[in-house]
C-alpha cells in the first residue's frame, strides 16, 4: 500500500477544518472528551489482531512486544481520559472579591484552556504508544485540542489503520468534524508546512535530534512562534558506584545486558553509556556483561534506514581513539539486524571526544572507565541533558558522593536508583523529558497525564457573574474539582 | 550618578559565581528561601523614603504612586515566599510501587526543581514591581534559582539601591555568595551577552516587543536553547456591547477616561482600543469620554525617550486614513509630557490597516466604530494576542453574542467584564500573560505565584529508598505538602 504526500492545498484545507473543530471541541464538557478517548481505546481493542499483524510487518518488531505496546496505548488513552475528567491539570485558582479593599479587589478565577490545533509527529520505534493514537495525541485531546498527525513513513499503514479507529471513535461519540486529521508525507517538507501553518498552535514530536531541532527552529521562525515539545532521545548514563558494584557486579551486568538489547536497543531510554571506576569489581562487571552479550542474538531493526544508521554510527564510535570492543554477539547479524555490542574507553579519552557522548541508536553501550571518583565527577559534569540517569549504588555510596549525585540530578529528567532506564511507566509521577538536548523544553513531560499541560494555557476571568462562568469555575463547583480558593486547596462549593 | 557597562569578563565571572550559588541554593529548604524573601521585603521597607525619592527623580512618577508600587512589591515578595513554602507549585506526584504487576511497577516520585541562574530584565514603567526586586526576581528566588538583574538604564540608581537591599537581605539570611547579581549596561549588547552565557538557564523580561522578541531569538539560537518569558504589552481591546452601553455610556466613559490616562497611560494593560457599534449610545459614550479627556492634564512621562516615542507613534496613528481626533486635553503639554488623546476610526479602515492595531504607549486610545455586530466580530478575529480583553456587557449581551465572546476569549490572557484592564491584582488567580505577541509563551504568567513555574522543571525519582529522597517526597510528608498520591490529592503520610 502506498500513500501520496499531502499537497499544500490539502494541508490548508485540513488546518481550516481543524480550526473549526477547535472552536466546537473546546466548548465540550470534560465528560465528552472522556467518552471520545474511551471510544478510541475501544476501537483499538476491536482491531487488535490485524493491527498488530500490519505493525509487525512494517516495523519488524515481534508481535508480543507490539501487543503489549498496543495495550499500553489503550491504557494510556483511558488513564489520560480519567485525568482529563479529574481536572487537576486545569490548575484552577479562585480569589473571591474583597470590595472594601483600597482599591477594591475584584473576583478573579483562572483555569487552563486549550491552545488550538496540535500537530503530532510519531516515533519510528513505538508505532502505537508514541505515534498516531499515542501520548501526544491523547494529551492534546484531553487538553481540548484537535490533532493533526503526520504519519511516520516507516509505519504508514499501521498509522492509517489507527487513524481510521480514531475517525470511528469520533463519529460514534459525535465529535466535531475535523477533530482529527491524518497526513502522509515522506520528506521534511510536509512536516514543515504543517508547523508553519498559522492555524497550528503547538507541536509534539518524538524522534531524532536532527528532526526535533529542525521543527523547533521552524516553529520559532514563524510570525507567531508556537511551543514545540520535541523528545529527542539521549544516552541515559548509568553510574556504577563502588560499594554497590562490588556487591552486585554480576547481577547488574545481567540486568544491563537485557536493558541494552531490549527491542534491539531501539528505546530512547536505552542505556548507551556506563560509567565505572577501574578495579576488580568493574572487571567482574565487564566480564559478566560481555558473557551475556555474546549470548544475545542479533535481531532485525525497525527499518533498513535505522539498521544502516546503526552500522555507521557504531563503526564511527568504535573507530575513535582508545575505543575497544569488549564483546559482540557470537552470532553473525543478517541483513538489517543490529549486532549487540559493548565497547570500552578510558575516561581520559571520553572527556576529550564529544562524539562518544552521542547516541548510537541500537543495541550498543560503551563502558567509560574512570581512574577514580573525581574523574567520574568530571564525566558527569561533561554530559549534556538526558531523559534519564541511573545510579547503581548503596545508600552509603549516595551519602559518600553527594556532589556527584547532585551533578547527575542536574542533567536528567528521571533519576533511577538500582534499576534500568528502559521501561517508561505510564503514570502521573513519570517524567519523560529532561534538559536539552533530550527535549526542547525541560519544563514538560511527554508521558503521564501532566503531558496535557504542554497544550494548555491559563486564562483569568475577572468580575464575571457566576451564571456566565464555565462550570469549572462556578461557585457551587458542579464538577467536584479540586480548586485553590483564596490560597487553599478545596473541593467545596464557595 | 553614572554606572559603567559590565564587560564580558565581568559577566563571565558573575555567571560562574551564580552557578556556584545555584548548587548551594537549590539544596536549601523552602523555609530558608522564605526567610530570604521576607528579609528582602523588610529591607525594602527600611529604605522606603530615600528609595521613593530617587525613583521619583529617575522616572517622573508621583511619589504616592511609587510608594504604593513599593508596597505592592513588598506584598508580592511576601506572598510568593508564602506560596514557595506552601509548595503547591512543586506539583508533587507519587505513585507507589506495585511489585506484583507484570513487569513490576517501581516506586516513582516527581517534584519540581529549579532550572538554574535566571537573567531578569526589568521594566521602565514599574521601577519596583516589575524590576530589580519585582515579580520575575521573586518567582526565580522562590523556585530556587539565583538571579542576575540587568538594571534598566532609565532607573539605574533606583535599581542599584534595590540591589543593595537584596544583598543586605542575602547576607542577613546567610544565602550563598552569588545568589544575586546586578549588572549595568546601556545597550542591547550587555543583555545579549547575559542571555548567551552558557550558565544562564532562563530569562524573564518585561518591556517592548522589539526588546522581548530580540532576546527570545537570541535564546533560541544558543547551542542550548533556554526558555524566555517576555511580557511585551498589548493594546487590551475593550468591546462595548449594545445593551450595556445603552444603560451606562456615561459611567463607562468616566471609568475609561481614568484608565486610559492613569500613570500617563504607561501601563502594559492600558486600554488602547475601544470597539463599539455606531448609534446613539456610542455617540453618548464618545461625547462623555471626550469631555472627560479634555479635563485631564498632560503629565510628564517616564523618560524623554518614551515621551518622544509617544509623540511619534501618536502622530503616525493620527495620520492614518480615516483616523480623526475626537478629543485631547485642553491643556498644552510641556516638554516630555504625554497629551491625553482619543481618536476614532471606522472598523472598515481599522480592518485594512494593521498599524492601527499596534500599541501607542501612553495616554492614547482609539475608538473603532463598527457598522454592526458582524463587523465587531470581524475586528475581534483580526486582533493579535493580548494580555487582556474586556467586555462592557449585560448578561443578556453575553448570551446574545456567544461567538464573539469565544473569539475574544481566544486572544487574551485575562478576560474582564464590566471593569478596566489597568490594575493587575497580585494573587494566585491572576494571569498576566497571553497569546503571542503579548508574551513569548502563553502557557505562563508573570504575576501571581504561578509565575514560579516558569523557572522550574520536573524530575522523577525512581526506586529510591525513603531515607535518600528529598523531604518533599518522603513517606511521612514532613513538610505537610499537598501531594497527588496514586492519583489522589492528599496531605497525609504514606
Amino acid at each position: 500500500m502506498k500513500f501520496t504526500d499531502a499537497t499544500t492545498e490539502e494541508i490548508n484545507a485540513v488546518m481550516e477544518k481543524s480550526w473549526d473543530a477547535f472552536l466546537a471541541y473546546r466548548k465540550l464538557p470534560l465528560q465528552r472528551r472522556w467518552e471520545f478517548m474511551y471510544a478510541m481505546a475501544n476501537e483499538l481493542d476491536n482491531i487488535a489482531t490485524p493491527l498488530v499483524e500490519i505493525a509487525s510487518q512494517e516495523t519488524n518488531l515481534p508481535k508480543d512486544r507490539l501487543e503489549s505496546e498496543r495495550k499500553r496505548t489503550v491504557f494510556q488513552l483511558k488513564s489520560y481520559a480519567d485525568a482529563c475528567k479529574r481536572g487537576d491539570w486545569l490548575d484552577i485558582r479562585i480569589d473571591t472579591a474583597i470590595p472594601d479593599k483600597t482599591p477594591p479587589k475584584p473576583d478573579i478565577r483562572k483555569m487552563m484552556v486549550p491552545l488550538g490545533p496540535v500537530v503530532v509527529f510519531g516515533a519510528s520505534n513505538f508505532p502505537f504508544a508514541y505515534s498516531t493514537a499515542g501520548g501526544d495525541t491523547a494529551c492534546a485531546f484531553a487538553a481540548g485540542c484537535p490533532v493533526i498527525v503526520k504519519a511516520h513513513p516507516a509505519h504508514a499503514e499501521t498509522s492509517e489503520m489507527v487513524a481510521n479507529a480514531i475517525f470511528a471513535a469520533a463519529k460514534k461519540t459525535h465529535m466535531p468534524d475535523g477533530i482529527f486529521a491524518h497526513i502522509h508525507g515522506e520528506g521534511f517538507e510536509t512536516g514543515k508546512t504543517l508547523v508553519l501553518h498559522p492555524r497550528t498552535k503547538a507541536v509534539g514530536f518524538t524522534g531524532s535530534f536532527a528532526g526535533g531541532k529542525a521543527l523547533f527552529d521552524v516553529a520559532n521562525q514563524r510570525k507567531e512562534p508556537i511551543p514545540v515539545f520535541s523528545e529527542m532521545g539521549s544516552v541515559n548514563p548509568v553510574f556504577l558506584l563502588p560499594e554497590k558494584l562490588k556487591q552486585s557486579a554480576e547481577q547488574t551486568a545481567k540486568m544491563y545486558a537485557a536493558s541494552i538489547t531490549a527491542s534491539v536497543g531501539q528505546f530512547c531510554t536505552n542505556p548507551g553509556i556506563l560509567i565505572g571506576i577501574k578495579g576488580e569489581a568493574l572487571d567482574r562487571f565487564l566480564k559478566s556483561l560481555s558473557d551475556e552479550i555474546k549470548n544475545i542474538a542479533p535481531a532485525t531493526m525497525l527499518h533498513p534506514g535505522i539498521a544502516k544508521a546503526f552500522v555507521e554510527k557504531r563503526q564511527k564510535a568504535l573507530a575513535q581513539n582508545g575505543v575497544h570492543v569488549a564483546a559482540v554477539s557470537s552470532q553473525q547479524p543478517q541483513e538489517n539486524q543490529g549486532l549487540p555490542t559493548i565497547a570500552t574507553v578510558s575516561a581520559d579519552e571520553f572527556l576529550k571526544n564529544v562524539l562518544l557522548h552521542q547516541e548510537v541508536f541500537g543495541p550498543y553501550s560503551i563502558l567509560v572507565i574512570c581512574e577514580n571518583d573525581q574523574q567520574m565527577m568530571e564525566v558527569a559534569l561533561h554530559l549534556e541533558g538526558q531523559l534519564t540517569s541511573t545510579i547503581i549504588a548503596t545508600e552509603n555510596d549516595v551519602q559518600q558522593h553527594e556532589p556527584l549525585i547532585e551533578a547527575i540530578k542536574n542533567i536528567c529528567g528521571r533519576f533511577i536508583m538500582n534499576g534500568v532506564p528502559t521501561g517508561v511507566e505510564v503514570c502521573l509521577s513519570m517524567n519523560h523529558g529532561g534538559p536539552y538536548p533530550a527535549t526542547t523544553d525541560s519544563r514538560f513531560t511527554s508521558v503521564g497525564a501532566d503531558g496535557i499541560k504542554r497544550f494548555v494555557r491559563p486564562i483569568s476571568f475577572q468580575n464575571w457573574p457566576d451564571s456566565l462562568l464555565p462550570d469549572e469555575l462556578k461557585n457551587d463547583n458542579p464538577l467536584g474539582l479540586w480548586r485553590t480558593v483564596n490560597d487553599s486547596l478545596s473541593r467545596e462549593a464557595i
